[in-house]
């Protein structure tokens, strides 16, 4: 592996990781407020999903960093401008609609996604994204269940639920970016080129929305800026969170 | 001073760093949502008073602890567990009510303790006493004006404003508790003996809360653990939130 691509993917698998770590913590904030048990405990599942894959994305990239860091020091020694995760994953909680909405827009893009990484000629990359497929195909019938289930609801869950698309419709844009970094790693056959993928996407999340009664929303906004390290204000107060504890215990082992 | 008193003075002042600290937090968490401009800078400049005494109480267990310790160590470095400060203190923001009944009951507190602890034998406790005092006469003079006009004001703000009596009550018996080691420090005339301020501080917050058309709630009940360490779930939030930055840099100067 050149230095280059081994630089280029040690970044792409940083971000990979962010983008599950992320998520899978706000999922995670769900613990204990789910609607009914069962929901409860299967949302916590989803939440260790993302949050196993960041553990494999993150020991990667401490494997390719090679500098002495371990996973756990890309998870939670890193400030909100070093996380490189895509602003949706950020978003906050929000209601149950707002999060099941969110969880459709990532599950349908894992769904595409992850499909491709499983062609990379990266081994690890390609091993992280079989064990992915597998979870996906189950995050998604879910997440989609709901969206449905709460766009074809009553009343108060249709305006919600809309109300939850059109606040997030902004921030799925980046998802189908590229930078120099991916695509020359796309060109070298390791990262997926996202950008075509957005068609598809859109397709897929149209045809969920219809189906549940809900409007597609108009390309009218955008917000970009996570894979660059500019964030919402959102993700400062959730890595708090989520550090503190390794950060007031440094190098403490379990 | 004797090894005993010197311990006992040095929990004391951290004791009284920890409540001048997390209520000068709390209170800090309302600047930029002041209901206007004024009352912002106002309230901003209360939690100043706090955070400062703060200080001078934390410099003074440092200078006591002569471990290398500094007022930062005080404040940033210890968990909840380690936390001695009053419950009320660690209370929520809440509403505008919450928080200015919250800040009545502890002004009214300060009004008696301090000129009592302004007798000290202890000068360094005096000194902070002398400029507490002068703080405390304007902090009580705004949030006495603030019980008066939200209680006796429209049905919404007496609503709010008795609801956050009642659900404040309970917390404000541990004020005048006494234990041994404040009980030894009141003996050798250094700390307060704060159990002889409880009838005083009932009638003047009685006065005020009746002023406002506001009813004395009974002492039903009472919650006490914050200064042996147990405390609402709120101060471990709270705290995170307050040390992370001191925690993600550990050891940084200016």
């Amino acid at each position: 592996m050149s230095d280059a691509i081994k630089a280029a993917t040690l970044e792409y698998a940083t971000r990979l990781g962010d983008d599950s770590v992320v998520l899978g913590h706000r999922i995670s904030e769900w613990v204990s407020y789910g609607p009914f048990l069962e929901e409860d405990i299967a949302y916590g599942n989803v939440a260790l999903d993302y949050i196993g894959r960041a553990r494999m994305f993150y020991t990667y990239a401490a494997e390719l960093a090679d500098d002495g860091r371990t996973e756990d020091d890309f998870a939670y020694m890193r400030s909100d401008r070093e996380y490189r995760n895509l602003l949706l994953m950020e978003m906050p909680k929000g209601d149950f609609a707002y999060s099941q909405v969110r969880q459709l827009f990532a599950d349908v893009y894992y769904t595409l996604v992850l499909p491709q990484l499983l062609h990379s000629k990266d081994e690890t990359l390609s091993a992280i994204a079989a064990k992915g497929i597998k979870e996906t195909k189950y995050h998604l019938r879910r997440s989609r269940e709901w969206v449905l289930r709460l766009g074809d609801g009553t009343e108060e869950s249709h305006k919600r639920t809309q109300k939850a698309v059109d606040s997030l419709w902004g921030y799925t844009h980046e998802l189908f970016d590229m930078d120099e970094t991916e695509q020359m790693l796309a060109d070298a056959g390791i990262a997926v080129d996202v950008s075509k993928l957005r068609d598809e996407w859109h397709k897929m999340v149209s045809d969920i929305l219809t189906e549940a009664t809900l409007t597609v929303p108009e390309d009218s906004w955008a917000v970009r800026g996570g894979r660059t390290g500019y964030h919402t204000e959102n993700l400062g107060h959730m890595l708090t969170e989520m550090q503190i504890t390794h950060r007031s215990y440094p190098g403490c082992q379990w």
